[in-house]
């Protein structure tokens, strides 16, 4: 069985967010689909300085440069699509740009220039280098895994919502499952946004931001994730263990969302009630900053494998 | 040459930092004392339920239950403390406390009932087990280490300040340094509130409170960390990395103080200038949410060993 593979090109690239975007394929849940996907900045080439030559599907005021919409077909608002990562190999170059833009968070660093870092990715070595011989080892993901919001029109890419997006989420590398509830009628999922390596919190406000030579994601259907809960938050099953993510105008609303959620998964494990579920997730949760860049705040909640048995 | 060892008794505890507390020990810069500490909660033994029993040296109004002050000689306010963990072992036992308060978190998470864990502490085992039957990991370090307020008279010991206390950083395990501004002369070092383990984030308020067995901490004295910067935030050297501690009244501001830091280290240690660090942070470092618990909250950023070359 051959896998179907969309490539990056004028029709199939989109730079925002809308449900009636046509979609480029239709496939049954269980469909593992092979992704080739620009850099976020929909950059031709590697930054050699200067402007950023952009590819000519680029026009002003676009996002994200995506690659899709997926019709998931039997999906319906209330399911919850698993996005399982199987694979996911960046390209040979890479682009952070840092302090670019004058957010509060720039400001209050003191940062008053930007800086642009020009990535070579190695895949094979493992690590990615910049113009100044300093070395960073790759742990690549998606930034943008995401569908479209139920409210018709075009919406930005750049916030992260409840049923995915911009995300930005470091720990959804291969080996992991993103289930996010479903807003719309056949999902109509997109991706993009590569990223060869992120820390929590994203803080100069990109990432190693790459084109994404392959990602090979499997796409499935399900009534609930735990027990018969309707999701309402992205939540993942990482090799770094369970991720609940919270999402906020600050850092305290989306902590409060992401230990909300992380106290559902700590319910549904060890059969215990919310107090308890607290008293466990101050002894072995772990919550972090997803990212300050994307105008609404990320923080996520990690339970490691195995740390309540 | 002996270890000097300070047990906790009405002649070493006290329940708050004040400067004109009379020193219980002096020593030179590089020496090792060795504390016994009680619970953060002065307990006599372990939680049975029904109403905490405390030791007779506790007072109603007294925070943690501190071992010291010890003086070291030579320590000048604008120097640097350096706190080295050589060994950190628990007691038998601990107490896990969530949800106790009616903080703005607990309200916010709909914890309407307080929960109460009371762990048996297996050292040999490295693990803790609840009265319900769950295990968690052993990963034990010191709540507080600090040192007073220049300001005269007694100051609470729940709120972390830039020269430490109730840092509940959960990096600041055996092995770590821990790097503090001191902030009065002889230094008048403290230690208390034993974490037998803790997530990042302390979510339930608190961790798993246990008396020490036995923490050898070495003290010295430096003049700065990095060139001739002074040092005005707690900054240590941990297994996990370099950690920066950022502190404010919400997350915001504390992850911003943490990160601000971080592009110090960061400077010092590849030679650039706040945006290339800035850069680099987004990619290799990682800021996490240390407690939310302590009125004053806390965030620090990890750059893992090795995060750039």
């Amino acid at each position: 069985m051959t896998i179907p593979v969309l490539e990056p090109h004028a029709g199939t690239l989109h730079g925002w967010f809308d449900r009636d975007l046509p979609p480029v394929l239709t496939v049954d849940p269980g469909t593992t689909v092979r992704f080739r996907t620009l850099d976020s900045g929909w950059s031709a080439g590697p930054h050699t300085g200067g402007e950023r030559r952009r590819v000519a599907e680029h026009a002003p005021g676009m996002g994200h440069a995506l690659t899709g919409p997926i019709r998931v077909r039997g999906a319906r608002p209330g399911m919850v699509l698993a996005v399982r990562a199987d694979d996911v190999v960046p390209g040979t170059w890479g682009t952070t740009y840092a302090g670019a833009r004058p957010t509060a968070w720039n400001a209050r660093l003191g940062i008053a220039t930007a800086a642009v870092h020009s990535w070579e990715i190695d895949v094979p070595a493992g690590i990615a280098r910049n113009q100044y011989g300093h070395s960073v080892a790759l742990r690549p993901f998606l930034g943008v895994m995401g569908m479209p919001p139920a409210e018709p029109g075009r919406h930005s890419t750049v916030p992260p919502r409840w049923h995915g997006g911009n995300l930005d989420c470091r720990e959804l590398v291969a080996g992991s499952t993103l289930y996010l509830p479903i807003p719309v009628d056949g999902a109509l999922f997109s991706v993009g946004d590569g990223h060869a390596a992120q820390g929590d919190g994203e803080v100069g406000g990109t990432a190693i931001e790459c084109p994404m030579e392959r990602v090979d994601l499997t796409l499935g259907l399900l009534p609930h994730v735990f027990g018969d809960r309707t999701l309402t938050t992205p939540v993942a099953r990482t090799p770094a263990g369970w991720v609940t993510m919270g999402l906020g105008d600050d850092l305290d609303e989306a902590a409060a969302d992401a230990m909300d959620a992380m106290l559902d998964v700590l319910g549904a494990l060890h059969g215990v009630g919310r107090a308890d579920a607290l008293a466990l997730a101050g002894v072995v949760a772990d919550l972090r900053i997803t990212q300050v860049a994307n105008q609404t705040f990320g923080v996520h909640a990690v339970l490691p494998p195995g740390a309540v048995r």
